[in-house]
């Protein structure tokens, strides 16, 4: 038995292990992980899981995310699992948690996974995406999902500096204030990797003539708090001529945060895939 | 001077004539015409341009719309126009327009035309997109653009039907009820082409084999009210076999609207653009 299981109770043998793929608007959330005060998707998936399965009221199926993603972030491929010793079929998991579910959340797929899976620690790379909208106006049909920037942005100078980030790095400069620290209050450890190297795997704009709309896709090992937001507002500064690219391997390589740029908005950013 | 000028008191040569491009999301508007009651699309621009232009409280600045768009349709392209004696310049216009408009709604561009164009009357072809995604689960991230079916649809038999709707044809079938009999109530002609003759130019399901959203192009002269979501509604039953694409070529060549299909909803249906 591990920290995750739901009960001390049962035995391993008679719990299963059940993987969700989920999507969410993370517009209305204060974040994926549960907190004291908030809507949460931990928390609504957990409650719609207690009604499923039939769990008396107060208690919890405890449900573990790949990523935590913050307040105004979405997902489109967050990963979850947890462990239960309901005897629904997988179809009646994602269907009957979509119809209890609000909206602005959806399972799309519930798969049956060795009991030592864990949608966190088992994760081997994940994958974000950042949406900015360039261009004069902003977009009411994507005001929820990028962030607009009306200053042209040089997106050459965005490409160069963004390749910078490939590689096992030590990317202390795009670490969230605090990190490191213990966080009082918190009855968990959130580091999957403790540090701050990450090796990252895909670091790219994707730009179509055709479109306002730049997308850059990265995909690392793990990532620090903050880390893409981070990485996102030093870049626009890039785009903007506020800084080279050489300025940026500078601040990549000096691993101290107070030299980043500012953390962009959390609308234009979501988890869209865990590979395990 | 025209039906459509402001004031019959200022000369024409007084009056600038002021088109712009502008986008909205529909979700929380009961349409883009001025109506007794609720929040229109046209209802907000002409408040905005009122306070922008000083217009004294009560005056009304009358804006043109190049189509009419449904409770919850959305647009990335509608086309407007008014007339003005405002000096201001197009980007305070632009600019101005933005700042009082509501987050919804947002004033892509602007332009000076000729004093006669109009952008219902003038319009040459008007370009409507329809998203439908195809997959077993919701989407909480689409959910305000694109009609979720979990229907497995076969994508061929809808291309094949689509492709009939192509050429100059009488789209009867697929008018909205009520279309051809006058409305009491309305003070002004909705019909800018009589009839229900209207010439399409493309008709095609646009797919990518790496995602579940169908994105139905759909280009005319003009448009009945309804036609595209009517249309939609009947090639949907095509995709779920329910209908044959020659099926769907007999409902086309009968001219009756009882026999197509269901209205598809509004949420998918978004305004691209439109030619003159």
């Amino acid at each position: 038995m591990n920290e995750n299981s739901i009960s001390t109770e049962l035995p391993a043998q008679n719990l299963r292990n059940i993987k969700l793929v989920l999507e969410y608007d993370g517009t209305d959330f204060v974040g994926s992980q549960l907190q004291k005060n908030g809507r949460t998707v931990q928390g609504e998936i957990e409650f719609a899981l207690g009604r499923l399965t039939g769990l008396p009221a107060g208690e919890r199926c405890k449900v573990n995310f790949a990523g935590r993603t913050d307040t105004g972030v979405h997902a489109s491929g967050q990963v979850a699992n947890f462990r239960t010793s309901s005897k629904h079929s997988l179809e009646t998991f994602r269907r009957g948690l979509n119809a209890l579910l609000p909206e602005d959340i959806a399972i799309l797929s519930a798969a049956e996974v060795d009991f030592d899976f864990h949608a966190r620690f088992s994760a081997k790379e994940r994958h974000y995406r950042y949406q900015v909208l360039n261009r004069a106006s902003r977009s009411p049909l994507l005001r929820r999902s990028a962030y607009s920037v009306a200053t042209k942005l040089d997106v050459a100078a965005m490409q160069l500096a963004a390749g910078m980030l490939l590689g096992q790095q030590d990317f202390a400069s795009f670490a969230g204030a605090g990190w490191g620290v213990p966080s009082s209050g918190s009855t968990e450890s959130e580091e999957e990797t403790p540090g701050t190297i990450r090796q990252m795997l895909k670091a790219e704009w994707l730009t179509d003539p055709e479109s306002p709309l730049l997308v850059l896709e990265l995909a690392a090992n793990a990532f620090l708090p903050h880390m893409v937001r981070n990485i996102v507002g030093t870049l626009l500064q890039v785009g903007k001529g506020e800084r080279t690219p050489g300025d940026f391997a500078k601040i990549l390589a000096a691993r101290d945060r107070r030299l980043a740029g500012p953390t962009a908005p959390a609308c234009g950013l979501s988890l869209v895939g865990v590979k395990y």
